[in-house]
C-alpha cells in the first residue's frame, strides 16, 4: 500500500520497480549528446507509409518492444499499458499499441505523459491491478509541426524561444523485482500565470515544475541537494533559467543538481534547436536512454524525474486562451 | 489490495465506493427521456464568452460541483483528479478543472473515457495513492461537429447510423463510505475489426464493447442475468444490434439486461439524433444522471458499466485508417 505524505505527495511500496525500459529514436537525436545511450537510432528521413504519424506509432512500438526484452516478458506479461501523445486523440498510442492486444488506458499531459503514465503504472501496480504495467509514450517532430504549427513544406521561421518537437519515444515496464526503486510522485496542479505564447512553451511549464518540486520536498522534507539529479522536462533554456527563480524565490537552490531533458537530448548550438528539445518523446527518451542507465550502473542514485506539459490546443491558441502547463512527478532509486 | 481475476478483470477492496457524483447536460439532453434526473440542465443556445468549448469547461465545472456537494467535500478534500474529453489535447478539462486547483491526470479513451477515468480514480483509491478521487468528462455537440466534422453553419446532411454527440458532463468522487461500491472491473483492449467510416461509430465500437464483457464474464464466472443491467455506452442503435450479436456468437444472451447510454439519453425518433447519443458527456451523465440514483435508491443492485470510445482523428480518417475501438468496464453493486 502506498502511503500519502505531506500534502500531495505519495510514497510506493518497495516492490514497486523498473523492470525493463527501452527507447528509440530519431536521426537528429541518434546524432545528438545522448545518441548512443539509445537502443535503437530509425531513419527518419522518409514517412512510414506514407505518414509521418505512423512513423510516430512505429517509435512506440520499438521502444515497447526493447524495454518487453529487457524485461524478458511476452506481450501477455504485460497487464496493461499506460500510454499517450501529442497527437489530436492520441493515435500515435492507437496505432502503435494496437498490436500488442494488451489492454490500454489512454493517458494525456502533454509533454507531462512519460511521469503521468509512470505514476498510473506504479499506482496500478501498487493496487494490485497489475504484476506488470508499462508506460509508453512518443512525440515526433513531423506530426506535431503539422498539427500545432505549419506544413513542414512551408519552412516557417522559428522563434529564438521555440523548441524542437523530439522524435523519440521511451517505454517503462514497472513490476517488482527490478534495481531501480519507484519510491514515490507528486501529481501536477494545473497552472496558470498567464503565459500564452506558444512559441515559448518552457516559460509556460516552468511555475508548474517549480510547483511540483517545492511541493514534494516540502512533503517530504528533503532539499534538492538530497539528489543526484532533479530533471525537468522538456522546460528548454529559457524555461530552465525561469524554474531556477521560481525554486529560489521558493527558498531552494536547484541550480547544481537541476537538469533538463529538452537540454540534454540536443547539442543546442549545433544541431539548431533554439531553446531545446520538447515533445512527450523528448523526456522520455532521455529517462529511458539516460537516466535508468545510469541509476542501474550506479551513476546516480537517486533522482527525480519531473516531466512538464503545456496544455493547449490549436484551438485554445486561436481563442486567445493562456497556455497552462503541468508537471508530474516521480522519485527514483537504487 | 486489489485482486486480479482471471485473464484480465480485477475486484477491488470493499471500501472503494462512489461519494458522489454530478451531472450537467445542455437543453437537448435536459429535454430526453432522462432531463428530470440531471443536476443541472444549462441553457447552451449561446457559447459561453463566445466559444463552445469554454461551454463545455463550464458544464465539467458544473458536474464536478454537483459531485463534490452530494460528498460533501470542498476542494480540497479531493486529492486528485481524472479527466479528459474529446477535445484536441482535452482543452476542456484543462479549462474546466483549471479553477479548482486539484491535482489532476489526463485519461484519453474516446468516448470511454468515463469508465476509464473511474477505473483510474479507484485504483488510485486502492492503492492509497488517494483517500479521494474523482473522475469527470465531457462532450459537446457543438464542439465535436466543428472539430470532426464540419462547421455548423454548414448544416451537413447527418447519415442514418451517425449519432449525436451529447452535450453532457458526468463526475464520480470516489472513496470509502459511499452506498454504491466500485466492485471491479476490465481495461479495455484496442479492437480493430475494420470499420473505418466515421459516420456509423457504433459498428466500430461494438466488438471492443463485446471483447470487454465477454472477458469479464468470463473472468468472473458470472452470465448476463446475474446482472441488473448491463450498461454499454454509447454504440446507439446499430452498435447495440451488433454487440448483442457478438455476445451471441460468444455465447452468451445479454438482450434482456443490455441497456445503452446513447439510446437512454435521447427519445431517438422524436429528437432527430439518428442512431443515438454519443461522445464522452453521454455515458458520463447517463452513469450519475441515471444509474448511480437508480442503485443508491435500490431500483437497480448490481450493474456493469462498459463506456465504449472510437479512437481516431481526423488525421488518422483522412489518412484512410480504421477505427478501432475500446471499451472499459466497471461493476456497480448496493
Amino acid at each position: 500500500m502506498a502511503e500519502r505524505i505531506g500534502q500531495r505527495s505519495v510514497r510506493f511500496g518497495e516492490h514497486i520497480t523498473v523492470i525493463g525500459y527501452g527507447s528509440a529514436v530519431g536521426k537528429k537525436e541518434g546524432s545528438g549528446p545522448l545518441g548512443d545511450c539509445f537502443d535503437r537510432v530509425v531513419d527518419d528521413s522518409e514517412p512510414l507509409e506514407g505518414s509521418w504519424e505512423k512513423s510516430e506509432s512505429a517509435l512506440q512500438s520499438a521502444a515497447l518492444t526493447e524495454a518487453m526484452k529487457r524485461a524478458a516478458l511476452e506481450p501477455a506479461g504485460i497487464d496493461m499499458i499506460f500510454a499517450g501523445d501529442l497527437l489530436n486523440q492520441c493515435v500515435g498510442s492507437t496505432f502503435g499499441l494496437l498490436p500488442y492486444g494488451i489492454p490500454m488506458g489512454g493517458v494525456f499531459g502533454a509533454c507531462s505523459t512519460m511521469a503521468l503514465s509512470l505514476m498510473m503504472a506504479s499506482m496500478a501496480a501498487e493496487a494490485g491491478v497489475a504484476e506488470c504495467a508499462a508506460a509508453v509514450t512518443s512525440s515526433h517532430f513531423c506530426t506535431a509541426e503539422r498539427q500545432f504549427r505549419n506544413p513542414l513544406e512551408y519552412g516557417g521561421q522559428r522563434s529564438p524561444t521555440s523548441q524542437w518537437t523530439a522524435t523519440a519515444s521511451g517505454a517503462v515496464c514497472v513490476g517488482s523485482g527490478g534495481r531501480v526503486k519507484v519510491v514515490g510522485g507528486c501529481m501536477g496542479k494545473i497552472i496558470d500565470l498567464g503565459v500564452a505564447d506558444a512559441n515559448n512553451m518552457g516559460a509556460a511549464m516552468a511555475p508548474a515544475a517549480a510547483d511540483t518540486v517545492v511541493a514534494y520536498l516540502r512533503d517530504t522534507g528533503t532539499a534538492p541537494d538530497d539528489y543526484d539529479a532533479i530533471f525537468t522536462g522538456d522546460l528548454g533554456v529559457v524555461g530552465s533559467g525561469l524554474f531556477l527563480q521560481l525554486m529560489t524565490a521558493a527558498g531552494y537552490t536547484a541550480d547544481g543538481v537541476h537538469r533538463d531533458c529538452g537540454k540534454l537530448l540536443y547539442d543546442i548550438e549545433r544541431q539548431d534547436v533554439h531553446a531545446g528539445g520538447s515533445g512527450c518523446g523528448c523526456s522520455a527518451s532521455v529517462l529511458c536512454g539516460h537516466i535508468l542507465p545510469s541509476l542501474e550502473r550506479g551513476r546516480l542514485r537517486r533522482v527525480l524525474f519531473c516531466a512538464t506539459g503545456a496544455l493547449m490546443s490549436t484551438t485554445s491558441g486561436q481563442q486567445g486562451d493562456n497556455i497552462p502547463g503541468i508537471a508530474h512527478l516521480i522519485e527514483l532509486s537504487v
